[in-house]
Parts: structure tokens; sequence; C-alpha cells
């Protein structure tokens, strides 16, 4: 990374967080360069990539500004969801979100594909071709059930910048996150146990819970720092739980980070309580903020924690290649791996490896970060423009997705279907609850880039919403 | 296919068969011609195959017979497992087998790995080189959950040769077979059910079984028709048996292709004790005879068979792609599929898809069945030849595995180890029981062409063997 990106990503971290509100003076040019030790130049490139962003504006003879003309939708409240441990619904919704496959009609707002047309994803392929060239054909043995060591080794070395200090041998490659996350429930739980989650939550783990025959206890979460502490250790004097299962950093659906102190406060409770962590980090590397943000399994000391991940969103989730370090639960999820795949596919492993190994992950997660960061300011305006009067929308610190609120007595299911006939689809809040909740909200994804095609598709959602809610004040 | 190879086939399988014995002489190349129809050229040259395979013999003036002095080691009496319901053990030694990687200087009986270095699976590779430099990128993608159509499109089409007549959407893919196991059995049985196997049996279906926490009742089993239909049918009188699980066609370990008849009494069974049938066919297409054999499922009207299979032993298993036709239990295997790894990786699928489109896969198949089958009797040669004497063998029907009885008391966890230290690595007996039977068997695969170093380290076991056939003796 080079210094004026450095900086502009610090100077970007701190007017987010509020440090510098909108319509305040910013440092002087001169006095950055003082403080950081770089040079004038580097301090002024910074300040025009921030204005590119939109986040400054230059004032003739004044220096740099931040930007006052963003008026953001308003956050959401933080969640609410049943005090309970319930049995997990909303299948039929999230099968009808992954049956779809990609059609040329329809623009798919709701799933969450990160954007795979970057120039920096090239090597990737390049590898993958090159290693069917090869005549020892590496791709087509069986694979270890670890995985792939070189890989693992690169994962390793990856999960350094996180805090972490694990080896090849703390690791096994999976089948996507997917798989890591259904091993590690597996391999922590009994049917008919509690799982406490964070809520709204990803589909696809409660999904698991689900199939696996656990109950979920949701846990009320805010949607700048998180699950709620206090509930969460509510929660746990009340109920028998087994297993903590969040996504703390960057979190999908509403892209918040939580912060470091209440994620070792987190720490604390399960081992007061001792229960164990499912932390799934897939989106953390795409945090906005440099350095990225540390997961709770750095802070992990007798092995309670089991961190999922894949380069599903970072690079494509196509190669289906995912990891989980699973901890003192190692054997138990080794024998999950087995029955579940045996191994997984050998040759998306090897690209992964190569394109790491060869320095290229950094540069393109460098790329896409910057493009997301912007492409959320975009996507908020839009909802700003496009929306109902009093739809909230979260603030997503990292990843490509905008959690979005509309009046509590709106229904997104009629939506998507309204919306389906205009070849638009967007995720349902329903199925981001263990127990329907939600379907005031819906979930966007801003990973490709703002065309006039994708305006046109988020237009049509918030004017969508808008005719449906008339009808249904004139109905009422 | 050609015609001689036809014929060579059909002939071939008769002698299999034991319709013509050994020393018999065989039609005359005359009354061949008549009674198929073909030219006298080709039947000299289907004899001629024949005679290369080792089958036929030549003597002058009086045509062809069947070849002799080919001394093959008895067959294995029907197993005799435990006859309750048991908890499965024997994860170490799984664990021990599957862990290990390629490595240049152990020789690798021990795993299921087919040749995957036949010249016919080139345009495979090529196929996936070109994926990768495709600019629509079609293998990043998420794929949609049933699996890609285009392949899907291709597996029905080739299950029409065992006798079935599915749709793409009756099919999922999944991430190799065993994910296709895990999927189904999940769809079909909860924690504690007892479900029924064929003993021996695969181990990754059983250790499947123990994972999800279900009961394995073995059944006795013959080494040339299959599982015992009489123990079976007692056994579902005694027990609520929610599942059977058997690999008919082709099986694994032990090489047997269950008789048709068989396999409809099964059915008839299922039927009657109305129970479901998981039908593993990860070999079926590896038959020596041809046609191929008719599955279960090919006779199964009430969607009680969950078909399993993948390109693992037919094309190569990094490529970690299987599929299942679940029948009834389709929504259920399809949210386990979800759960289990979200999809399956999506170039691998791809290519698969374009080699069977391009015609490449029956060739391919042709080519290696030849392989096999030769091999299997070089094999069976080796046994005869350095094996112990009282020691049997399977006489596979296809596939690539030859499972080997040595006297009772003799330990092959103890003779792997003593043939590690030689770089050399078999599979123990005791992996192909829920509970631990079966110690002195082992299992070795023939699907390396048979080398002088395979020679040697077939001779290897056979003389450690002995070795410690005669310790024990002098130590009793
Ligand atoms: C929070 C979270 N975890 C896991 C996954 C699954 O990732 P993968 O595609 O690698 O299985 C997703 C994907 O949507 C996700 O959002
Ligand atoms: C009978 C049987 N079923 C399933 C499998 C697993 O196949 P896959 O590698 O496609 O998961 C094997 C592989 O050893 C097998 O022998």
């Amino acid at each position: 990374m080079t210094l004026y990106m450095n900086l502009a990503e610090l100077l970007g971290a701190r007017i987010e967080q509020g440090l510098y509100r909108p319509g305040e003076r910013l440092p002087s040019v001169r006095s950055l360069s003082l403080e950081h030790g770089v040079s004038l130049s580097t301090v002024q490139q910074a300040y025009r990539q921030l204005e590119d962003n939109g986040l400054v504006a230059p004032r003739p003879k004044s220096g740099y500004f931040v930007t006052e003309n963003r008026s953001l939708p308003a956050l959401p409240a933080i969640s609410r969801p049943a005090q309970r441990p319930v049995d997990i619904s909303q299948w039929e919704q999230v099968l009808e979100l992954v049956r779809a496959s990609p059609h040329p009609d329809v623009i798919q707002l709701g799933r969450g594909m990160p954007d795979i047309e970057s120039p920096t994803l090239k090597p990737l392929l390049r590898s993958l071709a090159q290693l069917s060239r090869r005549l020892d054909m590496p791709g087509l043995y069986y694979d270890n059930i670890h995985g792939n060591e070189a890989l693992r080794e690169q994962i390793a070395r990856l999960t350094l910048d996180s805090g972490c200090n694990l080896g090849p041998g703390d690791l096994v490659v999976t089948t996507g996150c997917h798989e890591a996350l259904s091993t590690s429930i597996r391999a922590v739980c009994e049917p008919g146990d509690i799982v406490a989650v964070d809520s709204p939550s990803f589909h696809g783990a409660m999904q698991t819970l689900k199939g696996l025959g656990m109950k979920a206890l949701e846990i009320p979460t805010d949607p700048t720092t998180g699950i709620s502490l206090e509930a969460l250790e509510l929660a746990l004097e009340q109920w028998p739980i087994k297993l903590i299962q969040i996504t703390p950093s960057c979190n999908n659906p509403l892209g918040y980070i939580m912060p470091e102190a209440r994620k070792k406060a987190l720490l604390t409770l399960a081992q007061r309580y001792d229960v164990a962590i499912l932390e799934d980090d897939v989106y953390g590397d795409l945090a906005y903020t440099y350095p990225r943000p540390r997961t709770i399994k750095s802070f992990d000391e007798d092995g309670r924690v089991l961190l999922c991940s894949s380069f599903s969103k970072t690079l494509a989730p196509g190669l289906r290649v995912g990891w989980v370090a699973p901890g003192r639960y190692l054997e138990r999820v080794l024998h999950m791996k087995y029955i579940s795949t045996g191994s997984t596919a050998c040759q998306p492993q090897l690209a992964i490896a190569d394109f790491i190994a060869e320095g290229h992950y950094q540069p393109h997660l460098r790329r896409v970060r910057a493009q997301y960061q912007r492409a959320r300011d975009q996507m908020s305006d839009w909802v700003t423009r496009y929306f109902p009067p009093g739809t909230r929308a979260s603030r997503p610190q990292g990843g490509f997705m905008l959690w979005v609120e509309l009046p509590e007595s709106f229904d997104t299911l009629r939506l998507n279907r309204a919306l389906l006939e205009q070849g638009v689809q967007i995720a349902v809040g329903s199925i981001f609850s263990a127990s329907g909740k939600y379907r005031h909200c819906l979930r966007m994804n801003f990973a490709t880039r703002a065309t006039p095609e994708i305006e046109a598709a988020v237009r049509k959602v918030g004017e969508t919403a808008y005719r449906l809610l008339a009808q249904d004040s004139d109905a009422g």
C-alpha cells in the first residue's frame, strides 16, 4: 500500500467514525505532513483521493472540509428478536434465492457476490489455466484431508494481519465457508443444543442450525457495535447455551465492525460461561479501514474460538475454497470434514496458493476495498434519493452489502415479487432471522460498479416500495 | 464402441460368468460371424483382443480355447458380521489413510485412486485450461444450488446406460460422492436410527453414519452376489431399519456385481418394509462387461432409491464432482446440500460437462475398463505367486480394487506398519467394518499400470505377510 493510500484510509476512517464531523475543517496539508512524516505531495494526493470518494471538499484558500451535503439515511435501531430459543424457519425463501442461476435479464441485488471483474483477479485465472497444462496434473489427485499444504501456509501468513498466530497444522481447508460453518457447528453441538446468534444474521448459518437440529437464540444487535453483550450475558445466565455464533467484522447483513474492546469482552464472557465461539470472518479482509480489524480468535488463549472464513467474498465464490481454524475442536472438525466432502477440489486451492504467494492478494484487496467504500456511499445516496421517507439504512464499515429498513408494516416478500417482474431481485429481510422477523427489511449488494443500470435497478426498488406503501395506506 | 470390441466384451463377460469354462473350446469364427451378423475379420479381431487380455488362447487348427493356466486364489467365504446394530469405530485407522499426501517414496496401494494418466483424460485438462481463459469467467460465480444445468443434462443422459430415466431436475450435483452420501443419509435418517449396510463396506459411508450419530447393522455379504437377502429380511423383521445402504455394482471393496434379479428382489423387500435404499454407484460405469449393469434405481417406481455417484473413480477425484438422484427426498437433500457446502466448485463441473458433451467419456471408459480388467488378472496372479498359501482373494467384475483375506489370526494393521517402513501402503481390512472386523483382510488398488515397481510392491506385501505369519507360528 502506498503512503498516500494509507493516509487517505486513516483520514477516511476518522471521518467515518465521526472524529471529524460534516462541515468541519480538516488538518492542513502542512500539519499532516509533519504529523505523519510524509511529503506535502503525499498529503495532497491523499486529500485528492478522499475528494474522489466524496468524503471531503476543498474550499479555496481555506483547505479541506468534511463534505456536508451527504444526508445519510438514519440508522436502524438495535434489533429486538424473540428472547427464547426457536426452531429455524424461512427455508423456502432462502431456497428461492439460492436456486436462481445468474440470468442476463435480472439484476441480482440479493446475492452475496463480490465484483469478480476486477483486473487484479487476472493472475488467478492465469494460474488456473497453467495448472491444467502441467504434466504432473496436481489438480486431479485426492487431496489430503487437511487441505493443500502450500495453501494452508499462505492462509496462516494472511491471518497475521488480523493478529492471529496460526500454523498450517492449525487449519483445515473447506469447500467454502459454508462447510467451515457446518463442520464447526457439528464439532461443538449436538441436535437440540442452543446456539446464540447475532440478529439479523447470515441465512446460511441459520439454515445450518436448522438442518442440524439446533435451536437459535437470537440476541439483540446494534447496527454499529454488534451483538449486545448485556443481552448475551442475560441469555447465558438463563439458557444452557453451547455456542455463540457471530460475524463480528464487516457483519452480514449490517456491515458493522464490533469494536476491539467489545470483542475482548465477548471472549471473557465465553470463558466465564465456558461456551465456544464460532467467529465467521468471511468479510473481515474487506474492512475499509487499514489495518484490518483483529479477530476474536487473535485474543483466544484456550482454543475455544473456531475461526471460519473463505475466499468467496475476497476473490470469487465459484472457487469454493474456505477454511477453519478450529482450535481445540480440530480432531472433531476433521472427522466432520471427512464425512461431509472427503476433501476439497484441488485445482482452485493450488491456484489461490499461487495467487497469494506471488503477492497478488493485497493489491487486489486494496483495489476492491476502495471500490466497495465508494460504492457504499453511492448506494446510500441512492437510498436517500429514491426510497420512501422514513427509510433507514446501515452504514457498513466493510464488505458490499446495505441493509435497508422500511416502515414496520411493510412486506419485502411482496416487494420482491413485484420487483421480479421488473427484472430486479433483492434479499428479503426475513431470511436473516430464525423466526421470520425483519419482514420490513431488505439487503442490497453494491459490489458491482455503479452503472446507470444499477442505479435504475435501485430506483425501481425504491419506487416500487413507494407504490406498495401508497396502496397499503389507500387500502387502510 | 466398435463392433469387434463389443463382441470381445460380450465373450469376455461369458467367460467371466463361467458360461465357457477353462479349457473349453469357444465357438468358431464362422459361427460367431453368422450369429452376430458381423464379418469374419471382426470376429478375428475380437478373439485377438481376448488373447491380449489373456482370456483365450488359440490352438493350431482347432480354434480358440478359454485359457487354463490361470490358477486363481480361492474366493473369500460369505461374511459373518455382528448381528446387531453397532456404533461405528475405526476412525483412527481411516484418518491415517486419508491424512497421507501423495508421496514419491511411498507406493500407495491403499487409496481409491483411478489411473489419472490415461491419455483419454487430456481433453478434460484442455477444457479446464480453456475455461480459465474465457472472459465471462463462468467458473467464478456462485453456482445454483442444484449444480450446473449443462452438467446435469449430461449426467441424465449417461444414466440411460444403467436403465434410468432421469431429467436434469432430478439431480443434485455434490462435492464428490462423499457429499452425495452424507446429504442422502441426513435426508432420510435421524440420529439414533439404524442403517443396514453390506459388509465389508466403504469406510467413508460408515464414518458418515458415525459422524451423524446413526447405528450400522452389518449384513452378511457374498463375495460374488452381494448382500444376503435372506439375512437382510431377517434383519428387517427384527429391527426398525430406516435405510439400506449398499454398493451393488462393482462393490468396494469386493468388486462383485449383484445380479439383476437380486437387485429387483432387494427393491421388493425395501417396498415391503417401507425403507429407503441408498445405492452407491460410484464404480458402476467401470464394470468390465458391456452394457454396464442396471442400477436398482432403474427399477424404482416410488422414489425410495437415492442413487449416489461421482466422477472420482471414472475421471479424477481431485475434481470433487459427484451427484445424487434423491427421488422423493429431493427437497431434503437440497437443504442438506445447502448447509453442507452451499454449492459445488464451478470450473470442474463445466469442464466435465464439456468432456461428456464432446463425446470423450465413453472412449475413456472403454480404455480404462479394459486396462483395469487386465490389471485385475495381473494382480490376482501376483497374489497367487507371492502371498502365503491359504490366501483368498475377490474376483472383481469391475473397478480397480482387490480384497485379500489372510489366515483368520493375521493382523493387517501390523502388516501395514511393517510395510510403511518399506515404502508401501495398503488399506487395512478393519476400516471396512463398523465394528472392526476383517482385521485379517486388506485391500489393494490395481488402477496404475502394472510396472515392475508395482509388482515389487505387491511382492513386498506378500513376503512381509509370510514373514509375520512365520513369526507368529514360531511364537505360538
Ligand atoms: C457471513 C457469511 N458467512 C459465510 C458465507 C458463505 O461463504 P461461502 O460462499 O464461502 O460458503 C457467506 C456468504 O454469503 C456469508 O455472508
Ligand atoms: C463406494 C464408494 N463410495 C464413495 C466414495 C467417495 O467418492 P468421492 O471421492 O467422489 O467422494 C468412494 C471412494 O473411495 C467409494 O469407494
